[in-house]
């Protein structure tokens, strides 16, 4: 990995740091530098046929977006590591995944492909995936950083967005998979950051990714974002991707040699991408163990994909029921998402009617009610529908959004099904005894037009080639749902956080809600949500109980009982989140994850859960410090079931440093006269300076300190009557 | 006015461009330029006594968000011509006011001194008030230009806010007084706009003031505001206060003398403050009349202030009525807000109890039910409130926010009343037949705690000296109400449209919310509201009819028909909005104001209403463009009664120039194929110039610009085996 290629000529180093074509990268077979071929698959291997005719056939797993409810690291290991090892098999060395930006607004074009709107949730799952590929001796590449969280415009648009925002958000995830998984590649995004192309950001590229977070390997483009090959080079992009037909190597080879562009940064750089195809090519441990059945790892993972959303009892499905199930989508269920994730499958996922079919044989009857673009249906369809459903002692309505609503490319113009869906759900529900919705989409939908007029709620997520299978095996009661929201479904579009800053305008996305996205921003005023943050029901129940919290040299280490009392066993995920103290320097968020725990509670029994938090899951960013603090104050760690869900609660007091911000001439009266030594020095100082009082009267009367007291103090001191003055301010805090 | 005054010396011109002390400006006895007295005032004189005791004897007339919801520019001018006639007898040349910052928040600590959330209400009502100051010879000075609109950190923050929402929204106001009404003075405020102190800032104190605006006057600094005085000269600062005894002129001059500072800057701004001093002591043509009787016309403003917000018949009270008056505020409502405009009234606004007891004798009985701050009461204070309610035929609840709830200098913390207040209507509407809630405060208050359980609810604003007569006479039907909301009265503080952002951290505030403030966020999602922007209901009832549009040269002409059917005469706001067309280039507010008239309208009668359109109030600002322009298509002109209730409409399709952003090699691929020439031109000079049809079909594949069509053309320009390239485009771009 260290081998140096001084012996490279500069234009065969420069050579490095272009694509060969549209997915490898540039081979020096004189010199040992094999090429690296890489394939897009967040869900399974979207590896194009080498005449782009279509892709090669894979295993197509559920979108991340659809995992993402496992809260299961390790299942997400599980499917990146077959995913890999298909990869390989096609010919792969690296995987272009995962996608883990965060759900910053539901209409995300993308969402499907990212995890959650949770950083921390984002940030386990990505280690899951990348610990997933590279146990299997291929490199993943986690994308895109940074803050490129919607599709419009989404290869010009600058995010403008706080720091505080960016580190305690958009940064987080990569943090955590950076230090914790160390992915071989990085790709940087299209977009800008505060005005600048992260392609060509120093500070995010450079100082952030390598100097603060350690990273080592390349970073890689995504496709056609570099904007300035030259500027992108020096901030730290490594690799261009695709090619330009040798283009950007000439132009390099160029600018070193009138003296514009060091040559040491192209050599760098082509270390790395050497680095990189060397490793990429060596023959590597016994790789990790790996599910021998793709279908059915795809079918267990869409089981834990599926949220079961509300249940008044009408699931499991009683065995002797008859069954009517109507929506077109139930035939051919969508699956994936659009772009260039998109997986050809090896296997259809079937019908859910035939799945169900196969659990209550002779029990199904099916009726469409709208057509197979889910958009549109006649009054007849409805008709039939409605009269198949009033047949039968339970209706199973399929919705979901057209394949059209999401894809790479474009944002989802709204949350709403078609509105044909929502009259079948609500006629159907009008004659049913029970009615059961099954939501298939890559995100959140609107369901007030029936949410409280129906029995149960099911979102399956772009559940993959399992979906039927898995869905019908949940409906039976023969898989337990034991999924939870990765992200808030809300009641309105209009109550989202980001929605009056989502997506801009002219070229800029102000992140005008700042640190409160998803569950940080509907949590804080309380408002009302559809289905909260952390949400999902089981048909077994779940007690909590005996909770206890230790101090560790990282942090803490919270314990507690897990109780089933009912007669099925099931999966509860034990979500821990942080509460601020009540008083902070700065607005937080009510709760905010701080880690969590997937465990299976067989029927009866108890299980004692151990979740360790560290010391940064109470810490925010402080703008004006430029660095992880904790506020002083009680905080509490609180354990739910969902955001607005809180079971258990204790409260800790940890100890902090005295992170006080140091007073300048900037600083105000106020702050001034708060800091325990500038304060009483300055009120001396004065004292001493001007005898007859006038002046330490003014810093002291109440009525002009609420008055002035926000001014930055050095406009105190320019009045020539005043004992305050510059010099006096400099000498005082000289001596802080 | 043009008089030069070569025959100052630099230190001379100098000296006039800072304060002589707290409120006047340094006079020039030898070159006849006498010092100009300042003080402040919005709803009466605020001028301190010389030894500053205290303030000097005033009528006090309803705060500026009182009068407000009169809706009539003239109403305010009456009022405007009273201070100012009071403010020339205290020896005062400059009213410092109107303050007309826009309501970003309710929660703005100082939004009792402004007027609206909306810029039209406000610049019109901005113009009444100048108008009727500078009727009478003195100067007027707006305020505070610009963005200032929260308390919190407020001489530092930096209001971060973009372009467009300054336009639209914060600086339109400001743009409405000082084209139509030339005040004498404009104050800079001490807040940062992206990043620049507003004393500091070139383009908005000169650019946009005096270039674009045409501006002539003296802009001021708020007092304490400038942080660096030579920059704030160059940037068009003139006259900084207060007094800083002598240093900054020393400063100036020093500058000049080292060659750092032009001497014509500082002798422009010099020539304007002497040219302000001349003019305030010039013997003017007799004044505009005044109304003769101040405290008469403080119990006028009070009453057009009242909003009855409910009414299911309760009100006006009837003749023989026994009525109970609960609530300490009724002994001694507050009428006015804290802080540098607080007025020291001539005369006290007495008791509610008293008032309704002389327009209704013996029937009137009264408790506290709570203490005199009003947040705090005993069990027996509440018990004796609801029996004496419980014994009469209708309860007045008298509530409000406490007087430590609002002031200069800091921001509310909710909307909430004290617990005790809402705890008192609740028990009051529970023994009680018919129960009015009266609602005394500075803006709005959170009113779920008893909204749907009384009978009707009346806010009256801090209505100055004449607030209980006023109130009085309108709960007996003795004056009718015809106040409108002039903000929006939200559900929950959480819905309000600014809520994530606002007021920041760190010394940034993001403007997240951008142009959707106050019910342009509100209405955009159709979000609940407590009571609309605009609401206001009246004893007479209004119909509208015979909508019609005439266009004119500056715009359209509308005229309507206003019927009051009723049995009482009564005042209509009618309020004229427009909706953009259904599809735009960037999100618009669903309705903006676009003009208003007051109209009294005699019981049984009919007055035909007419209305004048500036082509304005259909523009929105262009980012990129970077000036106003006209969308294309349907708009529609509609009349309503509030925000939220529209009554008539009619659809309207302006000529829209050709307002197309022209392309650069920074504009995407898709944008240059939608470019009319651009287009065309590109896919000619490519199929001309790769004769084998690769590049031109790489750039006409629908799916290939799915993909890469949000791409900025140049990165297809990057690589060498393409025909697109940067002469070419360049060439293309140059042709248009």
């Amino acid at each position: 990995m260290t081998t140096s290629h001084d012996d490279l000529t500069l234009a065969e180093a420069a050579s490095l740091l272009s694509g060969a074509d549209m997915a490898s990268t540039v081979s020096l077979p004189a010199h040992g530098i094999p090429s690296v071929v890489m394939t897009d698959g967040s869900n399974g291997v979207a590896m194009n046929l080498p005449d782009f005719s279509g892709k090669v056939a894979a295993t197509c797993f559920p979108s991340s977006s659809a995992i993402a409810a496992s809260w299961d690291p390790e299942l997400v290991a599980r499917v990146a590591a077959r995913i890999a090892v298909e990869a390989k098999a096609a010919g792969a060395q690296v995987l272009l995944s995962p996608g883990m930006n965060l759900k910053r607004s539901p209409l995300g074009g993308r969402n499907f492909e990212y995890y959650s709107e949770d950083p921390i949730l984002t940030g386990e799952l990505a280690v899951g995936f990348v610990r997933g590929v590279q146990g299997q001796g291929i490199g993943a590449c986690v994308k895109h950083f940074v803050a490129n969280n919607q599709e419009t415009d989404r290869m010009r648009v600058s995010a403008e967005v706080s720091e505080r925002a960016l580190r305690e958000l958009y940064l987080r995830a990569f943090e955590t998979v950076v230090t914790r998984a160390a992915p071989w590649l990085v790709m940087a995004s299209y977009n800008k950051v505060n005005g600048t192309y992260v392609s060509e950001d120093p500070r995010l590229l450079t100082g952030v990714l390598r100097t603060e977070w350690g990273f080592e390997g390349v970073v890689v483009s995504d496709w056609g974002a570099v904007d300035d090959r030259e500027r992108a080079l020096r901030a730290g992009l490594d690799l261009e991707m695709p090619s330009t037909s040798g283009a950007s190597a000439a132009a390099l080879v160029a600018a070193v040699e009138r003296g514009a562009l060091e040559e040491g940064i192209v050599r760098r750089s082509a270390e790395r991408v050497a680095a990189l195809a060397r490793r990429a090519h060596q023959s590597t441990d016994p790789a990790a163990p790996v599910d021998a059945d793709p279908d059915a790892l795809a079918v267990t993972a869409a089981e834990r994909s599926i949220v079961l959303l509300a249940n008044d009892g009408a699931l499991p499905l009683d065995r002797s029921a008859r069954v009517a199930v109507v929506g077109a989508f139930a035939l051919a269920p969508r699956f994936q998402g659009g772009g260039s994730a998109g997986v050809n499958a090896r296997r259809s996922p079937g019908s859910i009617v035939d799945a169900l079919d196969r659990l209550r044989p002779g029990r199904v009857a099916f009726a469409a009610g709208y057509d197979e673009t889910g958009t549109t249906g006649t009054e007849s369809d409805l008709a039939e529908a409605v009269a198949t459903a009033a047949a039968a002692d339970v209706a199973i309505v399929v919705v979901g959004t057209p394949e059209s609503a999401e894809s790479e490319g474009y944002d989802r113009a709204d949350l709403d099904l078609p509105a044909v869906q929502d009259r079948l759900v609500r006629e159907v529900a009008a004659v049913t005894a029970r009615t059961v919705v099954v939501v298939i989409s890559g995100g959140p939908v609107r369901t007030e037009a029936w949410r409280h007029d129906v029995h149960a709620v099911i979102a399956t997520g772009l559940a993959g080639q399992g979906i039927s299978d898995a869905l019908a095996a949940v409906l039976c009661g023969d898989a337990e749902p034991s999924g939870r929201l990765a992200e808030t479904w809300p009641v309105d579009l209009a109550d989202t956080p980001s929605h009056l800053s989502f997506p801009g305008e002219a070229g800029i996305s102000v992140y005008g809600e700042g640190v409160f996205v998803g569950y940080r921003g509907h949590d804080l005023g309380g408002g009302r949500v559809a289905f909260a943050f952390g949400h999902g029901l089981s048909y077994a129940t779940f007690e909590y109980s005996g909770l206890r919290v230790r101090a560790t040299d990282e942090g803490w280490s919270v314990s507690l009982i897990v109780r089933n009392p009912s007669e099925r066993g099931g999966r509860e995920v034990v979500q821990l989140y942080v509460e601020p103290p009540e008083s902070t320097p700065v607005r937080r968020p009510v709760r905010t994850l701080a880690a969590f725990e997937s465990v299976l509670v067989d029927a009866g029994a108890s299980r004692e859960v151990t979740i360790e938090v560290p010391r940064r899951a109470l810490e925010r960013w402080d703008e004006r410090l430029g660095r992880w603090t904790l506020d002083a104050g009680a905080h509490h760690l609180a354990v739910g079931a969902s955001s607005r869900d809180v079971r258990l609660r204790a409260g800790i007091t940890p100890e902090v440093a005295d992170d006080r911000h140091p007073v300048t001439r900037e600083s105000t009266l106020v702050e001034w006269l708060q800091h325990p030594v500038a304060g009483p020095a300055l009120l001396a100082a004065v004292g001493e300076a001007d005898p007859t009082g006038r002046t330490l009267g003014m810093l002291t009367n109440p009525v002009a300190v609420l008055m002035i007291g926000g001014l930055p103090i050095h406009r105190l001191a320019v009045d020539a009557g005043n004992a305050l003055t510059e010099p006096l301010l400099a000498e005082i805090a000289a001596r802080l």
